[in-house]
């Protein structure tokens, strides 16, 4: 199964790399696009309902300013959204943040902190561990690598 | 030309009557729906699309908490789409506020105060005021009867 | 008709010519000047009184911090105004924002995005186009650009 | 010399009453009007205008939301004007306190609490002190009984 | 595979409560339990280093104030972690909003709205289908009485 | 009668810089000091209290962060105290303006914009020119002045 | 060694309680008084200055809106002071917090939640348990306690 | 006694430094130590649970965003924690200082300002200097250069 990341815009890039950069180490496929809530919302809203079709498991959103995109793909999905909130010039993404977790009753998008691609990468790996122990392995070797790292600081100091 | 009143859900239905009865008064004619962005995503879609064939000229979302029904329905149209965020149980109405206003780029959404259905029903009057004396008119007589309330606030004192 | 832009500041010109580079797009006329609700409230009440004489249609007022200028301007027409909240050296925005939309029962101001320059614009555009079909076939052109924007974005990926 | 007070609404009153029972405490002489900066955009202006005339010393400008009246006033006067942002029904009166405080260069409006009615006074008061022996006495006792109060809480303990 | 309900206190039931009405509408087993991150902090150490041979498949947390429990919950397992911040006394929700999902790099919380309980159950079931096609085929239908609760809304104007 | 400008830190001398200099152009005499509410508390006390015996008529206090200056200088006088709240390294602002305009009933501190050193002298030769026609006829130049800047900023456009 | 409790008005004896409740299990002795950094600005300077000679060990002070009152105590004393940002009737207690936790350089505040009289306490009787073994198994204790009604909580389940 | 320095991150040992640097001035031994509450859980646990056999006295947490640290190391002894909520890259410090002072009744987290590393040591000593007169004298003559540091300040003048 694989995760299917979604940009709102291209200036999203640097996070959507951040997400490919954890998936490529936990050795999981994905797919990447651009696709705008309000530009092309068709497109969403096709992705979306063919999503499970092309064999996604999870579907991770990056979005900025009113960020509609994680609302605009769950409304059309049963799969799990992720929601990466995207600072932008203003409001230090306040916006963002409250745009996408704040969701109503019944449609829920998984916000992680803003700008937070690697954390989001994680959470769609801990979401296909579920009956796969190959990832369950790979995601307990990763905490105690995130511990190494940990005692690498304190080397340093 | 009417005005299309959509609110999330039926809990804002307070203030889709505050919208009504602001467009009663200056005689503009309305349709009114429940839409969810996220519930009955297809139904915004559409709604959005045939707006301009059922003779809509300006539509009206109403909705609270990570607010993307404006959003979602401005995608759809190029009909000039007033916002209204709602006050919900939690943030006193800044979510929705910077949900329904921090549009991207390329599609506006014309956003008024926060539970503010009578100012977008003025609005949306001015709006349809281009080209018709006669709302014109009556906006001039609401200008001077805003300044008498204040003269009979004058009078309580 | 035409769309005028009033700025609180010449430090408001780059959000100005934001305005401007999209009504030039679309063909739409436009006037400019620099009007301060504070500095030069006479001029301020004088220019909204006389706008419809003009032959304006949608007027745009950009400021920042305690953003007085659209409610100025709302005030002494019953034309649409258009609020753009600027960013400045404190707050982000956030003053503006509030400044401009938290307007009281009667006399609204469409606000959009802080900064949101193009997206002002775009909001007369679709408000000059009711009963005009030229621009509201301009409009439907635009938002295939927008799509294409996102299809050349992926290309770019 | 005398205090005006301005609410921009009669939903004010209450904190204009606050006003008004320290200013009788001080024996100064007040007047009180509703206006407001968007419904009765002219009398604002005459008001502020003429104020001197009227033989006010300063002014008070009691608004809630986007609180332009403060800023409105002060435009049109060389009178020092005082700013209490009033708490609405949502936001907790931020939009207020911003919309009052964060005027741009040139025009201030000397800004107290949310809800500041009790300080706006006493602050007119110490304004008109200058140069007035016998407020400048009044006050001096009211800074005793401010610390008598103190004791009275104490005793209650 | 069952989920596991973790609230920092008794006081936040009425959330618990959500959540299992939705778990159990979707015939998904449960436990729960109140273990607070500060008080009681090794068994939030145990609970979640046992998790997993529990048969847990995906943990909700329930916390308010400076929510920690999501996190340390988090750090203690490779399970994925909802985390609903809870309203309290004060800042609305604003302070375990942020507790709950500015999580390092590393460590992800998947954050729902304030008080969201039945989106932390829905996104719960979400996570549980991938592989489930019974639990998909529930999500479907849920899907579709979404929408019907929309239609029955608009029956209701 | 002369202006006191009391600066929390040295690094708040630029604002105090924007102070003088307007006070110079309207040629209102000065004094300047640093004084520290939480540093130098009894020279904070001692200031204020011998403020009137140096014919002070306004104090201007300048502070950051937990900005207490101007609360403690107008506990010691009934002189009237303008605060100016400065933005520092963290919280843009908020910090220091909340702190500065939230005083409690019995003791105002007049509260102009974040950095705003310019308007506080402006409202301090305000609160000056009470009772003093030249400074009044001062005011009404630069009232026009302030009106020519904007003039001369068309004429950039 | 005692604990001085200084509370800026009557209002906040609620706190005052809560405080004292958790002192008297503790078996800690303490002082209370009303005092106000700004009505009686003298009081509270003598009253910092002379604590230790009363053989106070720690202070807490309780204050709303603009709380200079920790801050007042802390440039007075070279005692901790431990500040609760009490929560009044707007903005939720924000404006206590950032005034009592945002001190500058060379004076800290140790501050504790908002309202958060019980953890005042709390953190007054770890300080003075530093030396002093009895208080030491006291909070010892007082951590099982905390766990017990943790597990009453889950028994109630 | 010494105290315990804990930083959540490398990233942090900037404001390490401070803290080192002020009690290095007072000659208070210390020891510092990068610990994770998210990525060393159990170190954090250890580290927290034996720090009185280590003869600390006061442990300092530094940490951003969702800062736990300070919650986690306080829930595990009865040692006063101090806590520094860090700015990272969005929200300006708020999300951390929220989520180090909002701690919940019974486990109190002594908070300092934003990146406030020598606030955070002066506490540090305060609370250390309770029955020990040598650092009372420092702390005395400390708070003096602090009126030093603001006289020279007056000579730059």
């Amino acid at each position: 199964m694989k995760v299917s990341i979604v940009m709102g815009s291209i200036s999203d890039q640097k996070i959507g790399n951040d997400v490919i950069s954890v998936l490529d180490k936990f050795g999981v496929e994905h797919e990447i696009e651009v696709i705008s809530a309000h530009r092309t919302p068709l497109r969403a809203f096709e992705f979306a309902k063919t999503a499970e079709e092309r064999n996604v498991g999870v579907i991770i959103s990056i979005a900025g300013k009113a960020a509609h995109l994680g609302g605009v793909l769950a409304a059309n999905t049963t799969l799990p959204v992720i929601g990466i909130p995207v600072k932008s010039s203003t409001l230090d993404g306040l916006d963002a943040l409250l745009s996408t977790v704040q969701m109503p009753s019944g449609v829920p998008v998984a916000t992680v902190a803003i700008d937070g691609g690697k954390n989001a990468a994680i959470l769609a790996v801990q979401i296909l561990s579920i009956g796969d122990n190959t990832l369950k392995e790979k995601l307990a070797r990763y905490k105690e690598e995130l511990a190494e790292d940990v005692k690498e600081m304190n080397e340093q100091l």
